[in-house]
């Protein structure tokens, strides 16, 4: 059976350079927990001395809030489906909440305790939020909250998951320079109300060095990283912190081609292209530390319900064995550790998530 | 919250459909669970008289076997790293596996019980499967089957994946045809072996009508179809069985776009491609039975790991509001049912899966 591995080395790692990138710029981490999904590795944050955390449901909310966690922001737009959740929760933590309409409000009218608000601003990534020029819209939101006495205007949040298209570093840095620029424009426009900045993708908090009026950056997959975050240089391949143990379910080596039990209800159907075919996961070799990087270019090219494939695998297939556990780095760390639910550290303890 | 819904009428009509073409066909129909995942679905099956199923893995197996199944085929290649798990299911079920290379038999010399084996047979899908022309191989893994006194040579199974690249109705008959006639001539070359043929893929099994030889099928994604099926044309809309409900999380009026709360960990990011955009779900209508086609052809058409976004829905943007729950047709409904694991009948019976 397919098995997910956490180097605790490395993800501590990860941690403790993110906590000193956001220390050294005198910003807070309140790193996203919808990768780790762990009320274990939040712990590991907790010892850093991370008190604030970012989710992407109220369910999540409510599993890091009963693991102790007392300032969490729901970093999804509020929508009124999910007001008896956010009630329940709001009273065993303080709870922020993200919205970009007037349109939600009045469905917190009758909270029994108080709320933090954040409002989603678009730097152009163009999933939620309001656009950065849109004040006033903004403005409507900002005074529709102040006639809600169980809601407190925190400031301004943005996910500027456009990163993950940039093709270059330079499209990388015009992106977070327009993002961070909108930010600080309303952080000034909306002076008088002390307005917090709250920004965060794993792609600008792990290589951008500057971070201006910024208060608090958000980053999530950092904790573990994977092969889309090492394409687009937020990392090293050393520094991907989990990966997926397949065994050897077949081997045709007139096609080269290796076949692993490990598939899209495992590594999901997430891949980074390479060269023109899609990449579900890359072969490490064992080490004595863990895993290391292999000097052949093995990828999982395609994969089916259990099934990954190592299609043009080269001499490979003629060394493996059937039911030889295979190391892969995961193209999409945050889906993987999704479908797995559960992860088992190098020297052999099981760690559970949200949802098992 | 996004939730499953289950269109209980539409399930057993396609159950019966496909009972009644296997009946049809003189074949026993072994439907393959690796969409439904559940035992209560299974019974339904049970119902019309179906008493062998098909699994893709050895935890499937078991949970089926726990439900009460007594005929089990895991149709996935079998590696020695179940073997623990295939002894203890076999004491309570009749189980069969799936072998393409005599590797794997060496270590079923020490079983207690019976296990049946099918050899798996690569009619061109190119995943896993002995190659149908290469004869000396499959006598090979047939004789060492046979120095084995707690295995018995069943037949041979071939899924035909390639199906689903089929880009035509006739490229998929000749998929269909070179599969059938592979298989047959297995069958007359091993006749003292009085093997069995059994074949199955969704699309082919529900559109084919003639065939041949084949003893058993063992198609599984029919139970519920989805948009994937729909664009093969193994299904009408009407058919499809299952559907996403998702709250509208965020509107956006001159973008024409709408976000919801479905995204990658609820519907999976397998999409079928319409006119190169890639599709997630396609949205329906809420009707008196349950759900019946839009109008317009509104698609999620980008997912993130919660969000999922309707981009150029036109004028839908102006009628929905923020929570108003919308329903969505899946790309691929045994993925998204793999992460949702639970399901939620028109009459608000809840369904249980392996996972929950």
């Amino acid at each position: 059976m397919p098995t997910l591995l956490l180097d605790r080395q490395k993800c501590l790692r990860n941690i403790e350079k993110m906590v000193l990138r956001a220390a050294g710029q005198q910003m807070v981490l309140r790193p996203h927990c919808k990768t780790h999904q762990s009320a274990e590795i939040g712990n590991w944050f907790m010892d850093f001395g991370i008190h604030s955390i970012t989710v992407s449901s109220f369910r999540m909310a409510g599993y890091f809030a009963s693991a102790g966690w007392n300032d969490i922001l729901v970093a999804f737009p509020f929508h009124p489906g999910e007001v008896k959740l956010l009630e329940s929760i709001s009273e065993i933590c303080h709870l922020s909440i993200l919205v970009d309409s007037p349109a939600a409000l009045p469905f917190l009218n009758h909270l029994s305790g108080q709320v933090g608000l954040y409002i989603d601003i678009d730097t152009g990534y163009g999933r939620t939020g309001v656009r950065s020029e849109d004040t006033e819209l903004i403005e409507q939101i900002i005074t529709k909250t102040g006639t809600n006495r169980h809601l407190e205007f925190r400031g301004f949040y943005c996910h500027a998951g456009h990163s993950y298209r940039a093709a270059s570093r330079k499209e990388l840095d015009t992106i977070f320079l327009k993002s961070i620029g909108d930010l600080e424009q309303l952080k000034s426009q909306f002076k008088t109300l002390s307005p917090k900045l709250v920004f965060g993708d794993t792609p600008n908090c792990s290589i951008q060095e500057e971070f201006g009026e910024i208060d608090e950056i958000t980053p999530g997959n950092f904790v573990f990283y994977d092969l889309i975050q090492h394409a687009l240089g937020s990392c090293g391949m050393e520094d991907i912190a989990v990966a997926m143990e397949c065994p050897v379910a077949g081997r045709y080596p007139s096609d080269e081609r290796i076949v692993i039990h490990g598939g899209a209800i495992h590594f999901s159907k997430d891949a980074l292209m390479n060269e023109g075919r899609p990449v579900f996961g890359r072969l490490v070799h064992r080490s004595q530390e863990g895993w290391a990087e292999a000097e052949d270019e093995v990828f999982i090219s395609s994969v089916s319900q259990e099934h990954g494939a190592l299609e043009k695998c080269g001499e490979l297939v003629r060394k493996v064995n059937i039911g030889e556990p295979l190391l892969f780095l995961p193209a999409h760390s945050c889906l993987t550790v999704n479908l797995m639910r559960r992860y088992q550290t190098l020297d052999g303890k099981q760690i559970s998530t949200l949802n098992g």
